[in-house]
Parts: C-alpha cells; sequence; structure tokens
C-alpha cells in the first residue's frame, strides 16, 4: 500500500515515520488494544484532538507522581486541600482549624490542644472559613517547610507543617472580628500578615454601630515567626491599627520593595447597611463612591516604632495606633478604583496590581515610585483621620483595560500577568510591559481566583494555572443543591492558552491557593525515633517501649501504656472501674512507611490516627459500666479486623 | 513525499487515511498543537500505548459528566464520597457523621438534631467508622433514591437522601456495641440489615469477659425501612440473638434467595485477647480451626416470628432470643475456611461466595441446595449454643483456587466473578460456572474491597471495576506519614483486563463502594417551594417571605425573620441584649441553580449552607457584649464581600 501525503501537512509529515512504527507497535499482529487506539476511542467517547491533547498533557500513570503541588484553602470546610498537578488528582485534606477523625485530628489526643487553643468571645470554634494560604519563602521563593491560613470569621492562623502535613499551632487575637487580607508572608517568612475585615471596636466590646467612625476600626497583624521553632510568637507580634474601610486582600514588597506592605479597601465610605432601618445595603452603600483607597505601609518603619515602645496593648496585642502611624510616616493611601479587590506584587517587586472589580481596569502602581512619594511626603490631601494621600497619576505605572470584573492577579515567567474576571468568566493574560490584553480564555464559570505555577514569587514558573470557579452550574453530574466548585487547569506554556482539566472541589470552596514544584517539599514518611510525638517535636515522655506495656493505676486514674503493631495491641484487654479517668499512651512501633494504625474506643468519641513511630496521649472518663471494644481504624493488614481488643469498665 | 506501509501493520493500516487527516486537523497550516499531537506528547510525558489508551478511556471534557457515580465509604473520616467514572473525580463528600461545616452540617441548623439523635453510653458521638454502603433496590436492581451507611465503631446506621444528597436520619440500639456486617439491604428495601461484630453482653451493661460464652452475644438487626417516608422505623424494626463468634459480612438474598440472608463470622474459637493476661491476642486466638461458621438466616420466617411477638425488649429492640432462633429454624450453620472475610451472592441469586482469607480459596455455597437441607432438617451437628449445622460438601457447589487472600467477589455481565485477593495484591477474574480463574491483575497495593459496576445487583453492567487498595506506598507525590488510599479503575469490559487510572483517596479510609449508572439518580437542583426545610421536607413554619423581615422579641428570645438573596441579608443589622437567646430563620429566596449562600455568624461557631429554596433555623445565645460581623460563605456574586452584617450585642 503506499500513499501520497500533500505537502500541506508538512509539521506532521515528518512525524510520520515514527507515527506508524507506533501505530504498528513495533510487532507483528498487535492484538487489538495492544497499540494504542487512538481513532477508534476518538470515536467511540467522543474527544476532539484538543481532548486528546488535553488528556495526554494530564494523565499520569500508575507511580508517576506529580510535577507540583497546589494548596488550596478550604473556604468554610475549615481544612487545607493538596492538590496534584497535572493529573489535578487531590493527594489530600488537612485537618486545620476543623475536627477531622480519618487523621485523628481533635478526637481525644493533643492534637485537640492545637484545635481548641484559641477561643473567642467565650465560645469553642470547631470550624473556620479558610481564603488564602501562604507558603513560607526565603528569598522570596516557596522553602517548602510551612504553610500559613486564615480563618476569616473567628480570625486566627494556622500554621501547619509540611515534613508531616499536620497542623502545629493556631493563634488568634481578639483585637479583631474577622479577617481577609490573610495569611500573607513577607520574603523570608518573618511575618504572617493577617488583616481584619469588616470593622469593629479594637479588642472587642460593644459600641453602637452609630459611631462607627469614630469607634470602630481595622488593624493589620503582623504575626512574627521563628523559623527554628517553626512557631508563631504572639509575644513579639504587633498591629497597626486602620480606619474602618473594610480593608481587603494584602501582599508583602518582594526585591526592590521587600519591607513595604500593601492593602486595599473596599468601603472607604463607611456605610455599614441597615436595609431595615432606613439605609442601604452594604452592597450598595460600600460601592457609590469612584474611589477607594490602597493602603501603603512601611513594615520596616513600622517594626521599629513597635520596638521603640510606641504602642498600646489592645486585647494582649501591642498596636501602633493610627495617629502614631500617621505621625511616624508609616502609612499613606492612594486612590483605587471602585470596590477593587486583588492586590498581587509583580515577580520583580516594581509593581502592585489591582483588580477594578466593578471597574473593566487592573491598575499597576508603582511600588519604588510611592515609595519615594511617602519618603519625601509629596502628598496631595487627607483622608478624615489624617492619614497622607498620594497623588493617583503620580502613583501609577497606568491601567490596563481587561473586561468586566477583574479581581486577582498572577504571573508566569515570560513577563506576563493574568488575571481573573468574574462577570466576563474569563482569564485575561496581558503584558506587564504593554499594560495590553493578549488573550482571552473562558472558564467555567464565574472565576474567583487563580494561581499560575509559583505565581506569587520572585521566581514563577509559568507552564500551569488554575482557575478556581465559583459556579459549576452543569459541568459535572448533579449532586444536589449544593454543587462542587471547578478547578480548571489551563496550559499557559504555549500560545494560546489550552483548557486542560476540570477538576470538582468535592468538599469545601477554596478561594485561593498556591502552585509549588514538587520537589521544594521534603515530607518525611515515619516518624522517627519510635515514640515521637508531632505536637511537642520530641519523643514523648509517656512513650511505650514494645515488651514494657503495663497498666498501672494512680492517684490521677489509670494509665494505660500500649503499643500497635501488625496485628494487635498490648494491652488488649484493659480494665477499669466506672468512674476512672483513664490516662491512655500508645506507640506504634512500627517503622515501614504507610504502616499506620488506627485506634477507637467505641463509644466514648475517641478515634486516633497512629502513623509508623508515632505516639499519642489520651485522657477520657470512664464514666459509664460496659464492654467496649476497641480497635485499628486503618486497614493494616490481613488480621487487620482481628486487631482488636477491650476496656471492661467495671461498675462501681 | 510518498510511502510504503508493509502488510504487517494491517490492523491499523485501514485506519491510517484517517489518521492523516486526523493529524492534519483537515485545515492547511494546522498550528502547533492544533492536531492531536500524540507521538510528540508520548515521548514528552514518557506515555506508553497503555498510557494513551488508559488516558483516553478516562479523561472527560469539560461539560461531560460522567457516566457512572461510585458511591464510597469514607471509614473513619466518617462520610460519605461520591465519586465520577470513568473520570475518577471525586463529585462530593457528603456530612454523615462527622459535622462539615461547607454544608452546614451541624453548625447550627437542624442538621444538629440528625447528627446528634443516638447518643451512646451517654456520649455524643460527633465521628463513625463508616464501611458498606447500601444503595436502596427496588426487584434487586438500584433505584437511587436512598443510600444507608453504617457506623461500626458506635454502631449506628445512617440514611441519606439521593433526591438532595443529605443525611436525613440516624438511628442505632444499644443492644450491640459495634457493628461490621452493614449497612446491606434487602432486593426490595423493606429492611436495613446491621450485624454486630466484636460480641458483647447485649443492651449494653457489664460482665466480666470471661464469662463470654455465657453472657457474650452477637445480633443482627433488622431495621424496617419505609419508602414512603423515605424513614427507617425503629419500632417496626427487631434483631435476631447470635453467638458470641464475631460475625462478618452480610449479604440479603436475591431473586430465588430473597428472603434468605447470609453472615459469616471468624471466631467461632471464641477466644477474646488477653496478651498481658497469659491468653494469646485475638489475632492468633481467632485464627486457630480451620473453620469458622457461616450464618443462613430465613428473614421470611423471623419476620413472622417477630410478628407473632415470640421476643425479647432488650435496649428498646424486639429480640428473637437464640433458643427460639433455634426452635424456630431461623438459623443454620455452614463451615466456611477459616476466618472467612467476604459474604457476596451471585447475580442470580443462586449462590454465595465467600472469600478465605487465611485460606486460598473461595467457596461457592448453593442457597437453594441449603435452603432445601433446613427445611429438611437435613442437620450433621449443634453448635454448642444447640444451632444447627448443615454438612459442608453438600452445602456447597464448590471452590475456586484464587491465591493468597481472598476476601470480597463483586460480579460482572457475563458470568464472571472478581475476588480481590489482599496478600497477592491482584484481582483475580475467574468463572462461576467452571470455578475456575482466568486472569489475575495486579494492584497497588493490597487491595481491600472490590466493586465492579452494579455488581451486587440482580443485573451487574461489567464494563468497570475499581479496586479499592489499602496501602499506596509509593504510588503518589507523598503527603507526610498518613498516606492516601489508592482505588484504582479497571477496565474489564474485554481481555485482557486494563488498569486505567489511579486515584488517591485524600480523606477517609473506604472500605466498601457500589457503582450506579448516572441516569438512575434524579437529584433536585433548588429546594421548592421557597422556604423548603430538608430535614422537616416541607416549607418550614417559620419560613421568611421577601419583604416581610422583620425582628420580634418574644417571650423565648429574639426572633429574626431573614433572608438572603445576592448580594444581601435583610436585616443585615441585628440588635440583641447580652444574655438574649436568638432564634435566626434563615431563607434562600433564590430559585437560580447554583445560586446558594452561606451564613456564617463570627465567634459564635454557625455556619450554615443555604441553597436556593432552602430555609434553616437556628437558636443560640448571644452571651457576651459586642460588634460580631455576619457574612455570606459561599461565593455567590460579584459583590459576594459586601454581603454582610452586623450581630450587635448590647450589653445588658
Amino acid at each position: 500500500m503506499t500513499m501520497t501525503i500533500a505537502s500541506r501537512c508538512s509539521p506532521f509529515a515528518s512525524l510520520l515515520p515514527f507515527a506508524l512504527l507506533a501505530a504498528c507497535g513495533g510487532r507483528p499482529n498487535a492484538p487489538a488494544g495492544g497499540g494504542a487506539d487512538v481513532l477508534a476511542l476518538m470515536q467511540a467517547r467522543n474527544l476532539s484532538e484538543q481532548d486528546v491533547n488535553a488528556a495526554l498533557k494530564t494523565y499520569t500513570p500508575t507511580g508517576r507522581h506529580d510535577e507540583y503541588y497546589q494548596f488550596a484553602s478550604g473556604g468554610h470546610g475549615g481544612n487545607l486541600i493538596v492538590i496534584g498537578l497535572p493529573s489535578m488528582r487531590i493527594l489530600k485534606y488537612v485537618g486545620v482549624f476543623s475536627p477531622e477523625p480519618w487523621q485523628g485530628y481533635g478526637y481525644g489526643d493533643q492534637s485537640g490542644d492545637v484545635l481548641g487553643s484559641v477561643q473567642r468571645a467565650g465560645h469553642t470554634l470547631t470550624w473556620a472559613d479558610m481564603h488564602h494560604p501562604a507558603l513560607s519563602e526565603t528569598g522570596g521563593d516557596y522553602d517548602g517547610k510551612w504553610i500559613f491560613v486564615n480563618d476569616k470569621a473567628n480570625p486566627r492562623i494556622a500554621v501547619v507543617d509540611l515534613s508531616d502535613f499536620v497542623t502545629k499551632q493556631i493563634v488568634g487575637s481578639e483585637l479583631i472580628q474577622s479577617d481577609h487580607g490573610a495569611a500573607f508572608v513577607t520574603p523570608n517568612t518573618d511575618y504572617v500578615i493577617e488583616t481584619a475585615q469588616y470593622p469593629a471596636p479594637l479588642g472587642g466590646g460593644y459600641a453602637p454601630i452609630e459611631t462607627w467612625n469614630e469607634n470602630y476600626r481595622g488593624a493589620m497583624i503582623f504575626w512574627r515567626f521563628d523559623k527554628q521553632k517553626g512557631r508563631i510568637l504572639p509575644a513579639e507580634s504587633f498591629a497597626i491599627e486602620l480606619p474602618p474601610y473594610m480593608q481587603d486582600l494584602a501582599d508583602a514588597g518582594k526585591l526592590v520593595s521587600d519591607g513595604w506592605v500593601y492593602c486595599n479597601s473596599i468601603d472607604v465610605e463607611r456605610a455599614y447597611g441597615g436595609n431595615l432601618e432606613g439605609r442601604p445595603s452594604l452592597e450598595a452603600g460600600a460601592s457609590q463612591n469612584d474611589m477607594d483607597y490602597l493602603h501603603v505601609l512601611n513594615l520596616r518603619r513600622a517594626e521599629a516604632v513597635a520596638k521603640a515602645g510606641k504602642t498600646e496593648t489592645i486585647a494582649g496585642m501591642r498596636v501602633i495606633r493610627l495617629q502614631t502611624a500617621i505621625d511616624e510616616n508609616l502609612l499613606a493611601f492612594v486612590p483605587e478604583p471602585k470596590s477593587p479587590h486583588g492586590v498581587d506584587v509583580t515577580p520583580d517587586g516594581t509593581a502592585v496590581v489591582v483588580g477594578g472589580k466593578l471597574d473593566t481596569h487592573t491598575t499597576v502602581y508603582d511600588t519604588m515610585q510611592m515609595a519615594k512619594l511617602i519618603e519625601q511626603k509629596q502628598f496631595v490631601g487627607k483622608d478624615p483621620y489624617g492619614v497622607p494621600i498620594l497623588d493617583f497619576q503620580a502613583a501609577i505605572r497606568g491601567q490596563c483595560e481587561i473586561g468586566l470584573g477583574p479581581l486577582h492577579t498572577t504571573f508566569d515567567d515570560q513577563g506576563f500577568a493574568y488575571t481573573s474576571v468574574f462577570i466576563e468568566t474569563v482569564v485575561a493574560k496581558w503584558s506587564l510591559k504593554d499594560l495590553k490584553v493578549v488573550e482571552k480564555i473562558d472558564t467555567h464559570f464565574n472565576i474567583g481566583h487563580l494561581v499560575a505555577a509559583e505565581g506569587d514569587t520572585v521566581s514563577p514558573d509559568g507552564r500551569f494555572l488554575v482557575a478556581m470557579n465559583k459556579w459549576a452550574l452543569d459541568r459535572f453530574a448533579p449532586v444536589g443543591p449544593l454543587l462542587p466548585q471547578n478547578f480548571q487547569l489551563i496550559d499557559i506554556a504555549g500560545a494560546p492558552m489550552q483548557l486542560l482539566y476540570d477538576m470538582p472541589l468535592p468538599l469545601g470552596e477554596p478561594h485561593y491557593a498556591q502552585i509549588i514544584k514538587a520537589d521544594k517539599l521534603k515530607p518525611i514518611d515515619v516518624y522517627k525515633p519510635i515514640g515521637f510525638n508531632p505536637f511537642t517535636e520530641a519523643v514523648d515522655p509517656f512513650a511505650t517501649v514494645a515488651g514494657k506495656e503495663r497498666i498501672e493505676r494512680k492517684a490521677d486514674g489509670v494509665h494505660v501504656y500500649m503499643t500497635a503493631v501488625r496485628s494487635h495491641f498490648t494491652p488488649d484487654i484493659v480494665r477499669v472501674k466506672a468512674g476512672d479517668t483513664v490516662h491512655l499512651h500508645v506507640t506504634n512501633v512500627e517503622q515501614a512507611a504507610d504502616a499506620t494504625h488506627g485506634l477507637a474506643i467505641g463509644s466514648h468519641n475517641v478515634n486516633l490516627s497512629l502513623e509508623p513511630g508515632k505516639h499519642c496521649n489520651v485522657t477520657f472518663k470512664a464514666d459509664r459500666a460496659g464492654v467496649y471494644p476497641f480497635y485499628c481504624t486503618e486497614f493494616c493488614s490481613a488480621l487487620h479486623l482481628e486487631m482488636a481488643g477491650y476496656l471492661l469498665v467495671e461498675p462501681q
């Protein structure tokens, strides 16, 4: 059989010998399916060529690892989501602010101390509204060691350790009553930034809402992070009081702008709703003016001011009062178009991009120009509180006409910016140099945040972008009135941009996410030495050595020193009396990767996850006489079901 | 350019013109990437032809729906997982036994009544160890209406409504202290079966473990389900007492065996551990005998016995005592090989397949033969309690030599059975007719359960099988010491079986799952009429009509009648006094699909999910004076951040 191929196919003709070789499988009489049945499958599954490309760009065979991790906030699911790229498979949900029993997070052991470490208004909190994750940075690049996340509803910050993917600390201050511009880190993770959103009297307490202008305030908290300890140090943290403008997003400067912090606001009108009281809803009231204020903060100077003691302590937090911030020239405002959203510093640190939300532009502010204006005190006015205002035209490099509803911006390694355009439901790619859109790609639907690989660092990778869409509508098989979100992976390596993959987000509502090259993370796979407590990060004093298991009755209750190994617990019979306090100290003495056991105590709401080498302490009351099985919850071995025992609670 | 193609390539040669056309994109000068770059991508991403086939068999383009839903138990994550096939994307996690804030499940509204409806030993439970989901059946086929799941640790059964994917009911009895053979349904969902696993004194309470033989028992509960109400009726439910043999899995007969129930056991030895007390661990003690007992129950007759009142009420449950079961010929035993696992009735109901776990066989029992032996009382002995025993050889059709550690079996539409082989880490495909293995495929690693499409119904679909592997080891990018499980999708339509896709299970540890054709489900997308309460399944008496929002102070507290619509709550200012009880009645008055709002009340641990049309009631104490923002947590619109208000708690 011979065939002539027209030269119009030249881009592919050179591949033809290889294609034939591939098609023939290099073997005579290759069985059906032995070779690549591309065409047959395209027809059978109604796949276009674009679909085939997308499939082959994302499919990840068994045993192959993804190239990138995407860490996405869980929104009001309260946990952190870890996704692999380019496969778009979810690798893990990490318990952060909500109890999660599979990981044994908040079901008996010392993880409960972390979960319960911050109350608010005297209330225990068992959920969060997580918005923005921030990977730890060194020199403005991700270092793969920690990730920080916020809680908008009950303002707190959590520290998740990326050596074992476990939440190690939660902090929070009653200085503020909500946050949104959080968490964001400075380029060497000296500070984790948490910015209030909905104004309130600083430190909690009541003031009439009619005294909004006088008594309601925002604040930006700088939580000091210690890289040696891997913990935030509340005592070395401080805050700056801000006017009641509903601060929104924040970002730290980098390289030339390292030491500056930028934050936008959405309610300079100082509206606060009251739709049954004769005032317009916030929706209308906060949108009246053409401009709000971009906040420009000099963090280096603020740090010095705090160190010099020019603070007032409110709710345990050292606060630089607004007047002090003005007097010390720490803070200036620049107009930004109407109800903005998105504050994103460019990779080289020379500019800040703000999305217009109700405008059609992104505005590009020049960081060095603003720094100069502030240093030289070239102000053109003041706000009602006395905060100096910079001239808009002098502060900006320019604006880019984007489309309807630009929100957030991320960056690649080719000098392009990518902005999410919510109402128009596209990603707009534009040139930072020319301030012109070069391309748009549809999203499905109503994109919120977006992120390109390492896009908010000093050296983005380009290659992949994920659009995090808010409305899935008809994209997925129906699951009732509450739909998943839709994460769409987009190839930005070439032109045009190519939609690769729709991933339903099955639990939670992510807002922001970050994408990090997988080889930057170095997680452990077992805890060493045996008896390790991940929360104290040392061998636990109560760790049980194999062969030394025992039960001891002491003044404070019954201490059970237990080990877990395939496929039994020792001891497997625990005898106590009704009313006893039981202190269980259990060590998984295995060291093989994935040799995880669980430990559930029936009817007592206790479940532990015992990874290899890990030690857990649990204290509970055996308050009711009875016979309660306990057993291994994590399938570990052929005789997993026999890995069980009994808690025998004798009547008094 | 001309080319000769050798005839050895004949299977593919006929495709060549199409391939060329495809390669050229049908257009002159097709841009790079305009056609299908199969070969280039194979090289760039190191994909084999098998990988290409697998990618094209699973890739699902934007807007295309999956063909099947897989419902998987969450294990000790306590929730239900919904996965789409063949894409293997997770579509939803449904809150069942654990509070889940994204869905507003257990964070203030009436979902808390469902979650908290069953206490055990006086304790509130906020987690479960979910093992086996059971889709509701009509005539032995899935009808897509409900799904039932169990809690092994705190034995309970939950009913999830598949019209809205919400948990509507949880029931449980303190008759038993754990379960495992649960949930399983009879072919018309008259009953949901829950079988105890670890023996204990019936009804709770204490007895020394040394009185195991006399006082410790198992039981099988038959929860009566009412299809009109969509609810289990505890008052019409009953149980049968069983010896303390650690019953394991259960299955209901179908077609010719409809009316029979089968259940295996793993500890006929009546061992109970005591490894610090001079007795062997359960692991060893329960594995000593060559045989355990398959339990064969006559449900029709048991139902009649219960109806006739021949029961004793224990812990509120009507129980047919073991002696009554014997006297009424309700129960017989058949030997089954050593520590078996897996009880699976074949699609035609003529046989039951039991996995050997520590044996190398599956044993195929003949259901009609066993029924006949029982009716004719052809017994060959009794157990220590007097339960009659059938002859092994007379009861079986035969055995199939499978491999090391056969567990569970599922079925296709071609007369084949597929058994998971844990230790050998394969799926074994074997002929039900010949009782011979025809093929094995590797799994990665250590497969637990498996399921083929509709495989446990009277009419399986074949086509796809999912291996649910317990050890992921090196399959995925590392996420710390606690690894995901690995679900592997396998194409069983042709021969050989083909591994298609590795899916990490990022939260929870599924045990069993079921796969249902997507078109059998008819979920709603909005709640109608406006004001609908999913838990009472009617318009709520407190539903708020748009335009009639108000705040009313009554004897029992402050009633706030609120609506939610893009982008405001009305009222958006709520004024109460410290110490007030607040009753919030909020209705989402939208009717557009996906127009979901959330409602978080800062610092009060309240978060609601308000799907279109839905109404929620929340009661909480405003116990501390202060200013607390509330706001919409589910991104709904361009002005989502402005969809906020204030709870103002004035000092007394």
